[in-house]
This record gives structure tokens, sequence and C-alpha cells, in this order.
């Protein structure tokens, strides 16, 4: 297989920009993801596969819950602050401020809508990332969310 | 939890469209899905979620291989004809011609680009998905395609 042919194919891939948190104890995650989909209606599921060496993955593995925003279509520069390592300080977590939510998980207020998820199962796929089934049992969302996609970013993840 | 708001905000979730073929022996199984996402890069893995009574499913299931087709911006009628029941006549699979590939699963080649599979696990969640992780074991990509996604068509699938 030729490796350059590859990473085009699966560059075609269609995904969204979302910021995914969590918190064990005293300890925060939150990182921006891509490859997240829905996985079933009844019940509702998500499936998102998640870097095993994040923060955010340890703090969902060990608390077992998790909160999935979804990013809208102006606020690409709050997913960029989530591309690097978690700091909770005050009340923020890379500086965007968060309050409780129904979980152990932290949500971001200034996103525009949520899913709040226990998490149902952990896949260990023996690659780089693991597939994190959750269970929706929240879910929150203004209207006139118009959600950011990664065609339109500059950023590229996958291949 | 409020199931309109619930239904409201998983919608908000950014697909792509795909055509999933699978060939078992001598019957086939092919089907237009959305809910699917790379899971790794190290390993190259994707995950699907696929209705368990598909026939793509029970064909993926018995062969352990699939094809991935990216569906490109103006072929939605193709992508159409695989919300339908599988019917392999004559060389065509619901009207669309298909050729053999690297393993038992059919190619499409009027679609621009697609992903050759081995099934990785079956993961059943107790949901009225699976969650299919597929091996990438060959890729086919022309140039210039822009692929389909859920939000270019009138099509739903989430919530």
């Amino acid at each position: 297989m030729d490796a350059q042919t590859r990473r085009k194919t699966l560059r075609l891939l269609s995904n969204g920009v979302y910021v995914l948190t969590s918190r064990s104890e005293d300890r925060y995650g939150a990182a921006t993801v891509t490859w997240v989909s829905q996985a079933s209606f009844k019940p509702p599921l998500i499936m998102a596969a998640v870097r095993t060496d994040s923060n955010v993955f340890k703090c969902l593995a060990e608390s077992r819950s998790a909160v999935l925003h979804i990013v809208g279509d102006r606020q690409q520069e709050i997913a960029r602050r989530f591309f690097f390592p978690t700091h909770a300080v005050c009340g923020t977590i890379n500086g965007e401020a968060f309050m409780e939510g129904r979980t152990a998980a932290p949500v971001l207020p200034n996103l525009p809508a949520y899913i709040e998820c226990q998490v149902e199962r952990i896949v260990d796929t023996d690659g780089d990332h693991a597939v994190v089934i959750l269970r929706v049992v929240e879910a929150e969302c203004r209207d006139q969310v118009r959600p950011l996609t990664m065609a339109d970013t500059p950023w590229v993840y996958g291949g």
C-alpha cells in the first residue's frame, strides 16, 4: 500500500471539531478532538477515538464521564486553545471559563452546545487512540448553531 | 433529559457520506453510511457504526472484509441507491458497476476514492449499530475529490 495515497484518501473522511472535557477528582483534561461520531440511536451512544496519552483520556477512564462540546463556526480560536496541555486554574481551563454539569466533567459555557456522557466502554484497539463508547445522559443546545468542521479550518488530522 | 434537545444536539455532529460494501461468498451487502471516522494513525484504523440488521453487516462479519467508498460532492444520487436493500445482478450492485478488489469486498469504480479494509474487531455496544473497527489494507484516490458531507444533502441521520 502506497503511504501517500493512503494518507490522501483517509483525509477525505469528513469530521467536525469538538472540545472533549473530563475531570477525575482534582485533575482536569480537555482537548480538541475530531474523530467523533454517533454510534447508536437507542440507547443514544457516541464513539470517539481519543489519544491514550492525553490528559482527557486519563480523566475519563478514571471518572467514567466526559462532555463533548460542539464548536461554532466562528470559534476556531477557542478550539485552538485545547491543542495544548490542560491547564486548569481559577475556574478556567486553558483560559476558558467552565461550570459544573450533571456529571463530574466540566462544561464550557462559551461553546454553543454540549453532550454530557457516561463512559460505556473503552475499546483498546492496539492503535494510538482508544475507541471510547459514550452514553448520552444530557444535552444542551442554543439556537442558531452552525458547527465548525475540519474542512472549514486550516487544520488536518487524519491520514 | 429532553428528547427533542438531545436529538437537535446530536444532529450537530458533522459527518461525511460513504458507501460501505462487503461480500460473503455469493452474497453482497452495500449501504450508504455516515457514522464513520478514522480511529488510529498507526496502524491505520477506521471505526464505523453499522446497523446490525443490514446485509453489509452480515457480510463483513462473516468475510472479515469491507470497502469504504468516498462519495463525491456531485454524487448524491449514487449514495441514494444504497439506501435500499442490496440487489446484486450482472456485475452491478443496486445498479452500480463493481469490480474485484484486493479483499473479498467489491469496489465501486464510479466513486472517486475508496479504502479497502479488514475487520479488526466488532464491538457489540447493546445499541442498534455495532462499532466495527477496520484496518486499512489498501486505498485509492483520484485527484480533485471534494467529498460529499451530510450537511450538503437534504438527509438527516442522527439524534
